[in-house]
């Protein structure tokens, strides 16, 4: 059975406790969850006695559809985003909790797709989905947060940058703001279209097919979430995990500094998949990676000395002043201006 | 100026980073926030090595009434049934989080209501705002999760009352099911009506302001926050706080704890005011009190022997068996059935 979520069984015929206990089913809990869902709140160890913790909400229609991805994806894509933030203040993520907005007509097999997104997501990182609420509505929403435990590190955040030290990237850019845009130039492009299964799907693109990996990482971002707490034992000095677009991330970090931050952009990776999908649409691939988010991936700031592994590569630097530069090109010229802060 | 949301700025006009700023302003922090708002995640103490969390989401139309509530008692109330959750484990609250899914049009006056509510609930616990996010959306969305800290104690769970304990409550009963019933019953009922200021609304009831403490009931819970920690300390086997009715609730305790509880209907508190209501509307004012959520009042198991503070009252005992049962009433009859499980 392909499609899980062509089921007849409605969420409204389980009734809500029906519901909790479907969803619990499908929960395995790591032993970070000291009390589980089925209380008033769930307990989960904080070892290092400090928790980090971020919360994100998500909306049916403005942050996913479900005629673009699978109920697993959404639910992936959903912890993802959350987990991402608590890799990106150097910290292992030990729990998720999901308030669920479900419309009453929902296929149960849909609801069973994405809570084991939310669990395959979280078991990548050895996170549990410890706990949520269960709400009607007419379209689904999602309510995520993360936390997380710093192990005895600092916590990473924006504001360690300084003049001297290199910016460095880990994972992928891009990739799922042109994955969007084949999406978008496709117009149908539900799990059985050519863009989910590479075959024809009769959209304006001749050979979608060929770019399944960018509308994969649309659907389903890959953050390099083990990259995080890596950083932050290598010594990272200010880290965020780009979910804006990396000019106006990179942003932040220098307004939160108080440094200027300068991108080389011949450093920055196109691949070619990103190149021809740019060709075929008639973009710019660097647009892409400068301004695409959703791909969640890390950039930090770190000392020039330090020996950074092969996760990380070096695309920019560090310097007195402020705002973001891509070298060759003029500041007031292509659009940049509004990423300044 | 008494309606601070009736002003021109929406806040659309604001943008993201202008509405976070905004709402960031006007939150103090509390020394339990070590990081707050502004970075990928907050960082929060966890002196206790656990953390204790827990997550509702909240839906216009459907938990809330612009034309109701107050904005400050929307976001008072959404902090409210998180916190008290938090008590009910016996915990002391730290900090919440709050997902916003807000309409462009919004006044920022309303906002500012919102926020200030959230902050002040909190600070009845000590507990901060120590982050949030920011979604637009057609209709207002509230994703609130809490988080507290056990000082060393065990949770207080649904799962430890034992028979020979009797079973206390702690705060009230049946208020805000009255003030519902008689919103409901009154029609129009927003801030400018009679059952907001006391005054002749209009209504079809004819002195609405003598029932003010039960509208602003069903408005702003008043939770007795400080009941829930004193009770893990005084010993409490179970709790939890009476957020879908007493005998739903109690059901909760007796199916997770394996026990039979028996209630003492002479014992529950049926104030004045709520038999006059319910005189009013011709109900029946322990069906309120028996059925009606909302209030968060705390219920919870002790051993017999154990003294009680004048805040908890004595309203039943466990015994063997299973389910609930209200003294004086056939099981069948009545409809208290669907509240076993």
């Amino acid at each position: 059975m392909e499609h899980t979520w062509r089921c007849d069984i409605r969420v409204t015929d389980l009734g809500e406790f029906g519901i909790i206990a479907r969803i619990v089913g499908r929960l395995p809990q790591f032993p970070a969850v000291l009390l589980g869902p089925g209380d008033d709140a769930a307990v989960l160890r904080a070892p290092d006695g400090r928790v980090v913790v971020t919360t994100d909400l998500l909306l049916e229609g403005r942050h996913f559809r479900r005629d673009w991805s699978s109920p697993d994806e959404i639910g992936r894509k959903a912890a993802a985003q959350n987990l991402s933030d608590v890799v990106a203040m150097g910290a292992d993520p030990t729990a998720i909790f999901v308030g669920l907005g479900l419309p009453g007509d929902l296929p149960v097999g849909w609801l069973d797709g994405l809570t084991d997104g939310f669990r395959d997501e979280c078991a990548l990182v050895g996170a549990s989905v410890a706990g949520g609420d269960i709400v009607r509505s007419e379209q689904i929403v999602l309510g995520v947060t993360a936390l997380g435990d710093l192990g005895g590190r600092a916590p990473v955040t924006r504001s360690g940058a300084r003049p001297g030290q290199v910016i460095a990237l880990a994972g992928r850019l891009g990739h799922a703001a042109a994955g969007l845009a084949l999406l978008l130039a496709t117009g149908d492009a539900g799990p059985g279209s050519g863009l989910g299964s590479g075959s024809d799907g009769g959209g304006v693109l001749r050979e979608p097919g060929a770019f399944l990996e960018l509308v994969d990482a649309h659907r389903r971002p890959r953050p390099p979430y083990a990259c995080g707490p890596a950083a932050a034992i290598l010594g990272a000095t200010a880290m965020l995990d780009v979910s804006d677009g990396l000019l106006q991330d990179l942003g932040h970090i220098a307004s939160a500094s108080g440094v200027r931050i300068v991108v080389e952009p011949g450093a920055l990776p196109v691949p070619d998949v990103l190149a021809a999908a740019a060709a075929e649409l008639g973009e710019d691939p660097l647009g892409w990676v400068l301004t695409g988010g959703e791909d969640h991936a890390l950039v930090a700031a770190f000392p020039e000395e330090v020996s950074l592994p092969p996760e990380w590569k070096i695309i920019g630097r560090v310097t007195e002043g402020e705002g973001v530069q891509v070298t060759g090109r003029a500041e007031a010229e292509g659009g940049w201006d509004h990423y300044r802060e």
